[in-house]
């Protein structure tokens, strides 16, 4: 049935797609005629882990008997097949239908991405392979995983094993290095990349629980340590970056992609100011009061270690509005949601490539439907030049984990992303949710045929299989 | 193990508690002894069915060896022995404690009431099986089946089988005789009574398609008959009598409760008002403009033919505001926001039983925790004698369905409604939310050990299965 030389993802082709549409299959009275093959046909490249420069672009020729999914690329081949499963519509028992025709199809951006959150609950491996599945049905292609945070270190890391040691929730709650690479595969298989997210210096409370002398000691106002109260890294010990040209090392060697996300948003300053150390490190570099400057001395640092890694990165806004010197292949991730457009124009003015997240951040939830704003919101809707929003290289829905967890990651997150991977995909053009409304009903009942519990699209409807999930 | 002669409640007790808590068990180093008896003693009946009068007091006493679970009734024996369940704490691998003590207890209420919408959203059979679990592990003791609405009508009556023929979103989206009895038997198993809701006159556009004739045909501003738009029920027809008459009797032998609720809520007037027939019917009867009184006319209709059948019957709040005839042991339902103490108070004045939902609706969600405040709303926190506050049976948490379905319905619904079953067990003085908090975390992770994919409490948090959801 299929014809391309690309074993691996070949592999996936053959057990994802029409597995459940090609038994006992009825004639259809009045048919064209039957297709009975689909040819796959990959031009350039059978690559195996997917990449910035994966090319996407696929044509589809349905014929009386058979069809073609043209692509230059196996990611290309993936998302044809995609789109070709979502064409073939039931017409009855064991009867399936497909319009003749042609399609020539290509994403819009080129960065579609999903981020999760495994810090603040722990997600089983499940949850993140359904997950993916999801974000395969729907063309995203970034998998941003925000592996640690405050709450937990989940990441098993080789190097320092106490991090998860004592970080993590429980000893069973951690992605081991064999964990990692099976995500890490279950997702370049479908085409997604995986970009792990290591914030840094806030958002680190769990790593200090394995890592002694990392976090900043904060003084009380008489100048007393507080017993066990710690704040962001300490940027001022040269112990700090042994450490983190260590960890990142290991970090680089587990997640192949060319980008690593470095975090560096909502440090708190407070603890930094308490502590004596860090106000003498401050007179001596002249930074006066202004901590956002220790902040960028970190930052820098950092971001030397992760170039010399041979790696680029991503950063939350933050960095870039506290004028780090940043490469300009650095990818700048507006979050904030006031006055998003402004920053995509200004971080785009800089130089630098520029991927939002501000207006996508589905842990908002509220009574009704809400993907109506999602869909409306536009990347490259701000006030800028053609050269400025050719800047703009996507977006990414985040699902934060505060009050998220395996329970109700799918059906929360689901099929609400899809607005989201609608408008990364799809022409600028695509603007009335009128029109895509029937789409996305139709695509959460192809999601609930896999098994994912996507929850309904908005008020009383029905899907042919709701008496499945 | 257990010494009770109530076989039918007796083989529910077998699988449900502790099936996973006594195998391979360890000893605790300096334990004071080993526990290997629950005594049961249930002194006055043991009732298959759960029923207005219900009893549902019990006493525990947990002594070095053994414990004695002591109740007038087989439903004190079920909630003493969820009770008991949960003292249970787990001590380490395959160890479990529990304290010695006596405990004495009994519910504030005596209707517990959760309320599910299966016609906005089909629930398959398993939903509603997890749901009764959710509410045996909580103490609730009714389950309001709002079976059908104005979007589908699924269950299957063998009087009027065009009814869900015609009615229900598909063919095998529906209720039969047999699931029923199911859902029912389940749910009497764990103490639970089943009140359906058949809700007239409004909210019954899917009742139309499979009875002619039922609903009211709407008219134009030209005084024309509109093409397939119809209103509430036809009050005026006696044939409309002589269905409910037969709708009712199959009903009321389907449904053993002492107990249905006839809806009556949000009647649209404007068909009704267009309509010249009932116009007609209008001034015969000298009603004036005043629709509401053509409403009464219908419901004390209703109220004669469900009386007849010897039932009782809840309606929601509009029936008593628009003045109905109702007998004294009638149960209003007041469920509108805006008010809701003064409601209370006013059917509580007249004489009649009252039961509040308006402050859990659970359907409405929001980001972040909203169960502090489903927790500080109190029944019988109105203006009102003490006379006036008996009158309040107890309360339900509702949850529509409208944007909820078996994807998301558990998590969505727990552990929020474990606040609303706390307050209507637990005594008055229970107030502090702060106090709750562990508990209801506590009560989240023994529901996910049960299969129960229940959401997050609050913020970052974990179960110690979490990695089993």
């Amino acid at each position: 049935m299929f014809i391309v030389d690309c074993s691996r993802v070949n592999e996936h082709f053959r057990g994802r797609y029409f597995s459940n549409k090609t038994e006992n299959f009825n004639k259809i009275h009045g048919y064209d005629g039957q297709m009975t093959m689909v040819l796959i046909q990959v031009h350039d490249k059978c690559e195996t882990i997917p990449n910035t420069d994966m090319n996407e672009a696929y044509t589809i020729k349905i014929d009386k008997d058979h069809s073609i999914i043209d692509s230059k690329s196996v990611w290309g081949a993936l998302r044809g097949l995609e789109t070709l499963s979502q064409m073939i519509t039931r017409a009855g028992k064991n009867q399936f239908r497909i319009n003749i025709g042609q399609i020539n199809d290509e994403p819009r951006f080129t960065f579609r991405g999903f981020m999760l959150d495994s810090s603040r609950h722990y997600l089983p491996l499940h949850a993140i392979y359904e997950t993916l599945d999801a974000m395969e049905m729907n063309k995203f292609n970034v998998f941003h995983w925000h592996l640690v945070d405050d709450q937990s270190f989940p990441f098993v890391s080789t190097t320092f094993p106490a991090l998860s040691e004592k970080g993590a929730y429980r000893s069973n709650f951690i992605y081991t290095p064999e964990d990692v690479q099976k995500v890490s595969h279950y997702a370049n298989d479908r085409g997604i990349r995986v970009i792990p997210e290591f914030d840094t210096p806030g958002h680190t409370q769990s790593w200090g629980k394995g890592q002694p002398n990392l976090l900043t000691q904060c003084y009380d106002a008489k100048g007393k340590p507080k017993p066990n109260v710690y704040g962001p890294i300490n940027p001022v010990l040269n112990t700090t970056y042994e450490f983190i040209q260590k960890l990142f090392h290991e970090i680089a060697q587990r997640f192949p992609d060319q980008y690593i996300h470095l975090g560096g948003d909502e440090v708190e300053f407070g603890c930094w100011k308490s502590n004596p150390i860090l106000q003498e490190f401050m007179k001596t570099n002249h930074f006066g009061d202004d901590y956002a400057k220790l902040e960028s001395y970190y930052i820098t640092k950092l971001i030397d270690i992760v170039q010399n890694l041979n790696r680029s990165y991503i950063v939350w806004q933050e960095v870039f509005d506290n004028k780090v010197n940043i490469r300009p292949e650095t990818v700048v991730n507006v979050w904030k949601g006031n006055g998003w457009p402004t920053e995509m124009k200004n971080v785009a003015k800089a130089g630098h490539h520029v991927l939002l997240s501000a207006c996508w951040y589905l842990n908002y939830i509220g009574y009704g439907t809400d993907w109506y704003k999602y869909y409306q919101c536009d990347p490259q809707n701000f006030n800028g030049t053609q050269q400025e929003k050719n800047l703009v290289i996507g977006g990414e829905a985040c699902m934060w984990g505060e009050f998220v967890d395996a329970s109700n990651l799918i059906s929360r997150t689901w099929p609400r992303a899809c607005a989201v991977a609608e408008r990364l995909w799809s022409p600028e053009s695509f603007k009335d949710y009128k029109n895509a409304k029937p789409r996305f009903h139709e695509q959460r009942c192809r999601m609930q045929v896999l098994g994912l519990k996507v929850e309904p699209i908005e008020g009383p409807d029905f899907c042919y299989c709701d008496d499945a999930i």
